[in-house]
């Protein structure tokens, strides 16, 4: 709300603009004058009661600009009803976080005056876009001028305009000060600090808070691992009991501080008020289709899809074709290992400049092609999840991140399984090993900030040069500001950052026994990981809008499993050093029981102290519980009062729901 | 309520009594005018308004009975509003369970008139019990009578005078006819059925339902079993195809089960009105102790005892112990072994009656040394758990339930698994599994009902026969019932009957696939368990309070454990066996290579299974889903009109506490 500047052009009263909606160039007037009514009609009949403005671009280089941009704002009052509304979480005055509600606004804790600063920037733009996508459809059968593009009561108007492309995209705006100020306190410092996870959650929303939080956290758990590390290298420690001394110690470690994360996460989303609470009733996501029926749990009318049909959708197509594309993923690889050989084999025959280059070839070919099939992949999956047509989005991305990680997994992680357990080849893999991490860390940086950065600036100058020209000296900020941002990339979410980290957590953990040093590479990344990811929040995507979140989801679940996994190949790759087997020189039946024995300790281990250690910190568990306390004894009060009141009126007619 | 009978010899209005509280035969007057005052008293002025009154019985044998034995009632109101107290969820109209609520109470569906009929006799036991547990002081500071048993304002009346010894047992009162219809409908009937699991559970609580519906369940589920394992042994097939195919038939099949009884226990506990049930904040248990302090959740004056305290206690102390106790186990196992050897020696040297009857010897001792161990820790765990000093009863019983689970399993165990895989021995495996099995078959079912009920009849003989003797002919049935109820013994819960379940299916899924006829003959144990337990639960035992249970809690837990290690175990024995041994002639590691590769898919199956069965069946998410979303549309539409109002009425300073 400290953002100053207002839509000017409009005879309405200015006020700040915090979401941009864009249509496409050519909707129809009428849909237009329909969709703005709506918006800024009263909430009693049935609109969203926000303030909304038309953005008027002069034109270009004699090419007329979209006219259809809007900009979305709303009076504080609204704010805080909204507020309400979504269930936000904030500080009360006794330290504990509780649901916010506009007629004890006065007893939270940051709440002054009217409550001008109360919400954040992301919290604001986080209500207008529920309020927003909350606004339903009344009587009318069609969006008005598009006769084929049906409404029904209930229909949530934006999801319809957004499936139908009515509705090209709507953003939260940046804010400029505060951008500056995070950006400064986050990563223009120069001084090494812990980032500033409550300004992020506050400018970014509690999703990408968490996982810079976790990003963080992650890399100091990483640090005791480097720093044991460090000597195996320097001192070539080739000596296998250190080996294991150092793998045991991983994997005891990588299961302690997976558990401590969620105990962190918990405490992170806490004081960020999404720990308890109540999660809002999604709506179905744009793309979900089906005949219309009623809705069994809300009782209105949507789309309905038998999940029978859709188990049937996983069961008979997906779980096949990803299967069907880790064997064409294993095939390459085998095709990998033949050219290698062959390769390997002409230059031993013939051994000169051209068959030297040629040993190069086939790994240069195997990265281009696994780079090609990851990409592939990645549409495949989109489109069969989407064809799944999952109702919620929740459970849609729960799909889409679980199709991709396997398939990732595999195909990242196949050829060292190969040159580990196949070829038995130490030496070989710990250079794939060193290779395959240095490159992923490098491409990645590259791919990820530093390209997207490049083109947005040059993107960005254009603009920018066209907008001075046009405007000469005239001060239009907010106008250039919305137009540099509406050309901006659109940050797909932390998907593929955590996509990232997980794959790291892999380099580290599965054969850390073989290559002590991964674990000091992935940190030295992650410090410029934070760093570059900071900047690319802050200056290469448009603002994302905030995702109340309570924890890191289903990659908690996928770094568990990577750590059972590493117990398993960890283990093995120590039967197979030659030094154990010196243990155990008359049968390899003996060893290979003592290391399956020893496997199953550690795995035994893992699960109970998974189990002993609480996934919520004591004292956030007593404040929760708390307040679950204090709603049960007002409940029964109220339920005391209430029956004393009727049995006074003798009216044993009342009827009706109870509250709870 | 359709008990009949009333207590006749006192002044007040006659009642049906619910439940008996036995007070020490010399507690002081004062104490008891005192707390039958408070028993008495209104609610508003912190009594718990029930309906009591002292039963006088005749004197026998020149020798005094016990004065102070108290029948407790309530009136029909004060059972409606208790049911709003304990949370009660009960079937309303459109067919959902919901929390029952006085004002509301016409809407639901079995509310007739004056509400007659509508709480269960369990039910209205279960709340009475509740309102005397609640029951709290008030400014008093010692029990009057008893300056030396401190109160404090809030401390429970009850749990005191309890862990003072002062009240010694109270216990609700059996309904004659329910008792006869039950007991018809569940075991005299002739023709096999399905157990009357409402009925069962509308007499003796949830918990008790909960246990025979899984006994019930887990006998139907291990018919499949039994019914592969019939062939083994009538064939005599000694085929380890076979047995392979029955071990992977019964590892996957022991998953699927344990995954859909969960789903059943939902549906159950669902129709029970308990799936959805908030939890009551529980009393701290009668032994807890601690300097006084406030309680950080309630706010209330409260023993409180640092959990770092107990945790070093736990850690330090019951850990060891519980370590040791395991170790002594095993080396009693060893000297029985070292027993056997020598008895075998000594019969091999000198063949004549008295060493072939030595033979017999060291079984002998070593069953009996291993009932004593069993008795001798459980009393040890008791303590142990007791000292740990634990705040709820919940979590003291988790403790007892896992100490006593560890020993049980190790001490029933070990042979087989020192025969199997120490001295892999098949033969002497299949021997003992089914002698140990069929032994501790009868040993339970004489221990746990006909001893009991043998020891019940004379005692019942014997008090029929004095009470007999000193009325005359004058009909007495109430007190007569009550006399008997009070000398009955005490049901001490579920425990010792989930054990011996828990324990049946390791003899079942441990050692499946050299002894596949062991579901057999759980199977025909079960079917007879279910009659003993019946009979026990219906005229053995006192009738317990009905305890609320939405699952059956830690059992689930042991039971899906045991199937993990089932799967260990199975895949080793495969891996011993001589036929499996064929396969891999050149190579003992490859044989084990094999074994354990196939092990990890089996687990990773069953991880992979659990996670995709769903806990609760779909119809029952969406009816709970549908309560969740109708209380909060219900909260807010009460939050717009109370902000509205607060508005309109220009009253920005209202505080206190939201409702949720």
């Amino acid at each position: 709300m400290q953002l100053g500047l207002s839509v000017s052009d409009s005879d309405a009263s200015p006020f700040t603009p915090l979401v941009v909606l864009e249509l496409a160039y050519d909707t129809k007037a009428e849909a237009i004058t329909w969709l703005l009514n709506r918006i800024r009609d009263k909430q009693r009949n049935g609109g969203a009661e926000l303030l909304v403005d038309q953005l008027m671009f002069p034109a270009q280089d004699g090419q007329k600009p979209n006219p259809n941009v809007f900009v979305v704002g709303s009076t504080l009052q609204r704010l805080l009803s909204g507020a309400e509304d979504v269930g936000l979480c904030k500080e009360f005055q006794d330290g504990t976080m509780r649901g916010f509600t506009y007629a004890n606004r006065e007893s939270f804790k940051d709440f002054e005056g009217d409550g001008e600063g109360f919400l954040s920037d992301a919290e604001c733009q986080y209500i207008v876009k529920h309020e927003l996508d909350t606004l339903r459809a009344k009587n009318e059968v069609y969006i008005p001028g598009y006769p084929k593009f049906k409404l029904y009561p209930g229909k949530s108007i934006v999801r319809r305009l957004q499936s139908k492309g009515v509705l090209v995209q709507y953003f939260p705006l940046h804010n400029k000060e505060d951008l500056k100020r995070l950006s400064f306190s986050w990563y223009k410092k120069i001084k090494l600090s812990f980032q500033p996870l409550d300004d992020i959650r506050s400018y970014f929303g509690e999703g990408l808070g968490l996982y810079f939080g976790f990003l963080e956290y992650f890399t100091f758990a990483l640090i005791p691992m480097a720093l044991i590390g460090i000597p195996y290298y320097l001192f070539d420690w080739e000596d296998y009991d250190k080996y294991v001394l150092f793998a045991v110690f991983n994997l005891v470690w990588s299961t302690v501080f997976l558990e401590v994360w969620k105990r962190c996460s918990a405490t992170l989303a806490y004081s960020w008020g999404t720990l308890g609470r109540k999660k809002a009733f999604e709506e179905p996501r744009a793309g979900f289709h089906g005949p219309l029926g009623l809705n069994p749990v809300t009782g209105r009318e949507e789309p309905l899809y038998p999940s029978s049909k859709r188990q049937l959708r996983i069961y008979l197509v997906s779980v096949p074709f990803v299967l069907l594309c880790l064997y064409l993923s294993f095939f390459v690889m085998m095709v990998y290992f033949d050219m290698e050989f062959w390769a390997i084999s002409v230059y031993h025959e013939n051994p000169n400049f051209a068959t030297s280059v040629l040993l190069f070839v086939p790994s240069i070919i195997y990265a281009v092609v696994i780079e090609v099939m990851n990409l592939l992949y990645r549409y495949a999956a989109e489109f069969l999840t989407d064809w799944e047509n999952h109702r919620l989005e929740s459970s849609f991305q729960n799909h889409l991140v679980l199709k991709v990680l396997v398939f990732n997994f595999v195909n990242c992680f196949a050829s060292l399984f190969y040159i580990a357990f196949v070829m038995q080849d130490m030496v070989l893999l710990r250079q794939s090993l060193a290779t395959l991490l240095i490159t992923s860390q490098i491409l990645n940086q590259v791919m990820e900030a530093f390209l997207p950065y490049w083109l947005q600036r040059r993107r960005n100058k254009k603009v920018y040069k066209r907008i001075k020209r046009l405007m000469g000296d005239k001060e239009l900020p907010l106008l250039e500001q919305i137009q540099l941002e509406t050309e901006m990339n659109t940050y797909l979410g932390t998907f593929d950052d955590y996509l990232e980290q997980f794959l790291l957590f892999g380099y580290v953990s599965l054969f850390s026994c073989v290559y002590p040093l991964a674990a000091v590479l992935v940190v030295l990344n992650n410090i410029t990981e934070v760093y570059s990811d900071a900047f690319k929040m802050c200056h290469v995507f448009k603002r994302p809008f905030s995702e109340p979140a309570a924890n890191i989801g289903v990659w908690q679940l996928a770094f568990e499993t990577m750590s059972i996994i590493a117990v398993v190949t960890n283990c093995a790759l120590i039967a197979l050093s030659p030094q154990v087997k010196a243990y155990f020189p008359e049968s390899d039946a003996q060893l290979i029981l003592t290391v399956v024995a020893i496997e199953h300790v550690l795995l035994a281990f893992k699960f109970i102290l998974a189990f002993v250690i609480p996934d919520v910190p004591k004292h956030i568990q007593v404040k929760l519980s708390k307040l679950d306390f204090e709603s049960l004894e007002a409940l029964k009060k109220r339920r005391r009062a209430l029956s004393r009141k009727s049995w006074k009126l003798r009216r044993p007619e009342i009827r009706g729901f109870s509250e709870l």
